[in-house]
């Protein structure tokens, strides 16, 4: 039987979960529910049914999983146990901070209704926590390190958008290559803030405005800015329209370990993405077959990337994937 | 409770899982096992005995997992199905064609003893195959490469060895930069086996014997040699000891893949070891861990690292895995 994927909140990632569902011949899209007004949301996949968010539990019937394409800050601490009391669900929930506490209260609804959820899903975190526990159990006597970028950080443009005279703003996180190097070369070296990420940005000003108060307040800010060598060029809405559109991002997770004192291993994982929100949705849509596997053996409560056996991610059988990838 | 680990098999790799077990605070080693005279084998663990291979069935109750490091040509299809009745064990079996047989042998045997058995553990097959794997799932519109090296094949290194006036050899295999950055540069290429590694070669030649000859014996070998592009060097016993002795070795799964028709996006995961017996040692003691506690909440049955939840491989709770690498 088919897996049928429901999209909760239609942005830059329910828009590329459609678009991975569509390279999944073992899923088909369900319907999508949104907070807008659905008369105004136009969806990419002929016949498939745009809702009111509070349509989803009375559909609750018609949909496998449910894939929650919301925000950190306020949707998903909300939308993610109310939905998983009654569909197996996939979020990628990022607030590090409150993942223990995001982590019960899933828990506690997804076994309330027999349902299986998966959190934190996508790359970071997601794939770059996975590669942390590999490396790490393989090699304990060692160190890893997480790098991100080259790419854009949402939060950190949106930071600069609100400065006053700021019209828009891109922001690129951007690992300092010796900092890459010197990991790379088993020195175990311990890196600062500083010393492991620059920032640059490309702000389109408003007429008139200060450009020297502006970088200024820019490089100052606090948590954003003021840890980091920080570059600010001024460009046109054009220039930043024609060059800085897309979303790309990426990273490396490097391990570097010892074993038997003096022989040293390098465990290296990197991504390099065109889209941040389309590789995110495409690992979502990998979650929601697993999370939709385990639920039919049975299984029940919340997980991360960490409890799910890989082979459920893959639409191949055990035969096949001990064939042609072992 | 500890897990008592036993090593079966006394060679690189078991020596290896020795180091590994000390790097381990949750375990502890039991028991050596060998098919040589036990008084001939010095292990480098204190306290811990070495023992005939026929004596491990009378030991079944003072062992938790049993790590078999003998060869996949003749040790391993014996030795895996005859201890996974009696113990949960892992292997590190890589004869591809063999595997579904080998599964086969291996999950009656332990569902018979109520086991938990793990094969074709270490990095190719095992993490290499793991990443294939997961970029496959996620990226399904793509392609996935595995390039070698650079690294000593045994293999190859015997085959040379047994050309008539032959001494001692040691093979490199080694990727082909440019086929790396094709891959990486997303462009999808077709890749012939001499376009993706070449083989460099160094020689001991017995005094008198045909240089040009054995040369020529080389780089004809068909399946070893006659497909790539083979660099013979003739070197003296000192240079090849003083410059060749370590067992170097690694690679890179690189999988590029598309989404949204246009967007592209490299996963590439890479592995550059200074000891592979002793870095396949490291893993096979992760799924140690694994098995053990797999078969401590009541599973039985043969395993491969597609079926392992990558939680099981640390010595850390769930709690501490989300908290810290989440």
């Amino acid at each position: 039987m088919g897996i049928r994927i429901g999209i909760l909140g239609y942005g830059n990632l329910g828009r590329g979960v459609e678009l991975a569902v569509g390279h999944c011949p073992d899923m088909e899209l369900a319907g999508v529910f949104t907070r807008r007004d659905p008369a105004g949301v136009k969806i990419a996949t002929a016949g498939v049914g745009v809702y009111p968010l509070d349509r989803a539990e009375a559909m609750a019937d018609e949909i496998d999983v449910m894939i929650l394409c919301g925000g950190s800050a306020t949707d998903l601490p909300q939308q993610t146990p109310r939905f998983a009391r009654l569909f197996n669900v996939v979020d990628s929930f990022d607030t590090h901070a409150n993942i223990p506490q995001h982590f019960a209260q899933v828990d506690a609804a997804a076994k309330a209704g027999g349902k299986v959820a998966a959190i934190s899903v996508g790359w970071d975190p997601g794939m770059f926590s996975l590669n942390r526990l590999l490396a790490q159990s393989i090699l304990p006597q060692g160190q890893s390190y997480t790098f991100w970028g080259k790419g854009v950080s949402q939060g950190h443009s949106d930071a600069i958008r609100r400065i006053d005279g700021v019209k828009d703003a891109r922001q690129y996180t951007i690992p300092v290559p010796q900092a890459l190097e010197a990991v790379r070369a088993g020195s175990a070296p311990e890196l600062t803030t500083r010393q492991k990420h620059t920032r640059e940005c490309f702000v389109v000003a408003e007429e008139g405005a200060d450009l020297a108060r502006i970088e200024r307040e820019i490089v100052a800010m606090p948590n954003y800015f003021s840890d980091y060598d920080t570059t600010v060029h001024f460009i046109s809405q054009e220039e930043l329209e024609r060059d800085h559109s897309g979303i790309p991002h990426g990273g490396f997770v490097i391990h570097t370990g010892k074993t038997g004192g003096e022989n040293n291993h390098v465990i290296e994982y990197s991504l390099k993405l065109d889209s941040n929100p389309e590789f995110t949705a495409s690992v979502l849509v990998a979650y929601a077959r697993a999370v939709c596997r385990m639920n039919r053996e049975g299984q029940s409560g919340c997980k991360t990337v960490f409890d799910v056996p890989p082979a459920y991610l893959s639409p191949l059988s055990g035969e096949e994937l001990r064939e042609h990838l072992l």
